[in-house]
C-alpha cells in the first residue's frame, strides 16, 4: 500500500518556508499532496489555479523532484480530501506556540473525522519568521522578499501590486 | 445570599463542549446564567433569539435540570451584566495557552471594571478541539458533527446551510 | 449539601499571591480546604506543621474569617483528599501559560482519578511574579520581601536563614 | 552617535500601557520616536492625524519630558523608518505569549531587513490587560476608562461614540 | 530505501500515551526503533533493561504486531543513534506548549548535529495528562492507574513500591 | 549619565547564542556588565572564575571591543547588583515562551525589588536552540559542538569531561 501524505494549506502565495517543508518531508512518503484549499470566511490575493501554479513554479526552481508529488486545489474539507485520496498523514509546519494551537485542534478534529494522522514539523529557524502575510505586507512596500520567497513568487506579487491601487 | 455565576459567549452556535461546562458548573452555584453577548466587530451566523433557543433545547436535549439555569442574551458589557444580576463569578471554558490568554485578559478587565471573579475550566479532554468555528466549517461541506453538537443545533445549521449559496 | 473546596499547594511558605486566592474565593463556598501536599520528589524548606501554621497566621493577619476555612496537612494524593471530604472542586491560582500547562494536566487527571472538578483562578496582576521560590531567593540575600510574604513569614524566613550556613 | 529607539504600532487609541512603556524607555535612549503605522487591511476608529494628536496629549498630560520623543505617523514599513531615521532599535511592549509570538516573529523579520534589534519591554502588571480593543469595547458601552486611557484619549472615545449610531 | 523512524524517550515506565503514540505512527514506517536513552543527570525507577521489557510486554499486550518494530536501549546521543541506524525522522508526541517548547529546541539540535527531521505527533485526547511522572506518583499512594498503563506496568509498579520505605 | 546595562546569567558555560545577545546589545549601552550569579539550588560544572574567564576569552575570539564591557561574578541577587552599579537595564535574550514566561516574571520582580527595567531580546534563528545544558549533552558524548560554543569552551568542555568518569 501506498503511503501517502497530504501537505494542505492557503498557500497565499507559497513562502521559501513551505518549499522547506515539502523538501524535508517529500522523501518520508510514497507520495506526497500540496493542495490548496479555501475559507468562505477569508479572502485571497491569488486564485486557486495561481496558488497551484506558483507553488509547481517555485518547486522547479528549487529542484525538488515532481515525480511523487502532486499539487492541486480542492474544495473540500482537508479531512475528506485526505480521506479520498486514501492518505495516511497530514503534514504541517509549525513555527511557535500560536501555530502549535491552532494545528493541534486541527489535527485532532481531523483525525475525529476520518481518522487521519497529523505530523507536526518544525520549521527551519531561517524561516521562523516568515508568512504568505509577512511576505504580502513587505511587498506592498516594495521591500525586498527575495530571502523570503522565490523568483517565480516575487514576479507574480510584483504584478499584483502594480496593479493595485496605492495605499491611501 | 445566592452565589450566581455567569456564563457568557457567543455560542454562535452552542456547542457540545459548551454544553459539558455548564454540566460539570452548574452544581457548585445555586444559579447560572447562560448568556450570548454581542460584540459590534463580529458577524453572527445565528440571531441572538437562535442562540437562546438552541442553548434551551440543548440542555433539555442532554436532560440538564433547568431549575436554576437561566439562559438569556445581553447588549451590554458582561461586567455591567454580572453586576446586575449580583453575580459573584464568571464561568469560562478554556481549551489551550491562546484561550487561556484571551481569557484570562479578559478576566483581569472584568475583576476591575465590578470586581467580579472569573473561574476557568478545563474543557474535557474529548471536547479540547470543538469550537463554533469548525462545527460551522464542517457542517458547510455536508460532514458529521453529531459528535460536536446536540441534535437541536445540528438541524439548525442544515436548515441555514441549505438556505446559503454555495461556496464559490 | 455543603459547596466544598479544596485549595492544595506546598505553601512552602505561603505567599500574599496564595492569600489572595484564598481572599477571593472562600465566599463562593460554603467551606474551603487549605491543604499543605508533599511530593517524595522535592525537599522543603519549612515542615509540613510549619506550613499549616505560616497559612493560618497570615490569615489572622489579613483579617480573613476563618469560620469556614480549614487548613492541614495530607500525605495523600490531592485526589484522594478531595474525595474524603467530598469536595466539589480543586481551586488552584495560574499566573502564565506555564502555570496553565502544568495546572491543566493536574486537573484533567484528578478528575479522571475522582471525577473532581477544577477551577483556576487567575493571579490578581500585583502578585503575578511572586512565587514561594522567588520569595525565598530573595530572602537568602536579606532582599525585602514584606510586599511578597506576610509579617509571619517574614519572620520565619528570617529565622531559617540565620540558622543556615552562608552561600558559598 | 545619536541612539535613536523607535516605538511603533497603531495607538488606535493610546492607552495608559502604551503611556508607561513610554515613561519606561525613554531615558534609555537618546531620542525615541512614536509612530503610528498603517495596516492595509485593519479599519481604524482615529485618523492618523488624532492618533498622532492623542498620543501627545496624552505625554503632556503625564508630564513626560518632550525634547527628545518625537511623535509622528508614518505609511513605510516598521523597518524601512527605523533605517531612514537611523535608529538603533524598536522598542515594543509584551503583556502575554500571544504578544510574545507576534512581536517574536515581527522582531525577526525586521533584523532581517534593515539589520535593527527589538527590545521587548514586560508590561507593567496594572496595565497587563489593557489594549486598545479593550478600550474601545468598553467605552462603547458607557463603561468606566479612566484607569486605561488618560483624559484626552476619554473625551475623544465619548466624542467618536456620540457620533456613532447605536449598536444594533 | 527503507524508510526508518525512531521513537526516543525515557520511557520510565511505557504509558498507554507511549503505546497511543506507538500504534499510531508504526504504519507510516518501514521499521520503527523504540529506544530509552538515559540522562545522566537524572535517576530512573526502572533499570534499562525494565523499561525495554515493559514496553515489549506492553505491545503484546495491547496486539500490536512486532515485526517491523525493534525496541532497545542506547547510552549514546538520540541524533548518534539515529544516525547509525540510518533513520530518516524522529518521532515524538506532544500533550502542549511546555511539550512543544522542549520538542522543538530539541528536534532543531538533532537536525543540525545529524541532519535528521523530527515529527510531532499530538497526543490522543484521551491521554493528554497522562505522564510517567503521574502515573508513578498516583501508584506510590495505591491509586487507580490502569487506564494509563498497560497491566504489565501496573504489576512492576507494585512490585517496585511494595520494595520502597514508605513516604515519611 | 552613564547609560549602564547588565546581562547576567549563568553562563556554564557561554554559548555562541550568549556572544550573540552581547555582540548585538553593547552598542545599545555605554557600558554593559556580563555577570555570572550563583543559585545555591543548582551545582555547576564551572567555577565561576573560569566562567568568567571562558566569557572573556570568547569575547576576544570574537573580536568584541572590550573596552566598554565588564565581565565579572556576583554573589548577590541580580537586583542589588544592578542597584550597585547604577544599571538603567537589564538584558536577557528568550527562544521560546518558556523562556519567556521565566524572563516576564524575572523582571517583574526585579522592577519590584529596585525599579531596574528589562529589556528582551529575541536570540537570533540560529542560536534559538542552543542553550549551556544542550552543550553540555552534546559534549559528553563527544558530539560535534562547535557551531554552539567558541573553541576556547570547546576546550575547556573536552578538559572537564576527560577529567570526569564515564557515564555508566
Amino acid at each position: 500500500m501506498k503511503n501517502i501524505a497530504v501537505y494542505p494549506g492557503s498557500f497565499d502565495p507559497v513562502t521559501r518556508g513551505h518549499i522547506d517543508i515539502i523538501d524535508r518531508s517529500y522523501k518520508l512518503f510514497d507520495e506526497i499532496h500540496i493542495v490548496t484549499f479555501i475559507n468562505s470566511s477569508k479572502s485571497y490575493t491569488f486564485s486557486e489555479d495561481e496558488r497551484v501554479e506558483l507553488i509547481k513554479k517555485s518547486l522547479i526552481e528549487k529542484n525538488i523532484p515532481m515525480e511523487n508529488i502532486i499539487v492541486t486545489h480542492s474544495r473540500d474539507l482537508v479531512a475528506n480530501y485526505c480521506k479520498n485520496v486514501n492518505a495516511s498523514a497530514v503534514i504541517k509546519g509549525i513555527r511557535n506556540t500560536t501555530d502549535f494551537d491552532n494545528e493541534f485542534s486541527q489535527a485532532l478534529l481531523n483525525r475525529e473525522l476520518v481518522g487521519i494522522e497529523t505530523l507536526l514539523m518544525p520549521t527551519s529557524t531561517i524561516f521562523s519568521f516568515v508568512s504568505s502575510t509577512f511576505v504580502k505586507n513587505v511587498a506592498e512596500y516594495d521591500g525586498n522578499i527575495s530571502d523570503f520567497v522565490t523568483d517565480a513568487v516575487e514576479n507574480a506579487l510584483k504584478i499584483k501590486n502594480a496593479d493595485k491601487p496605492l495605499v491611501c
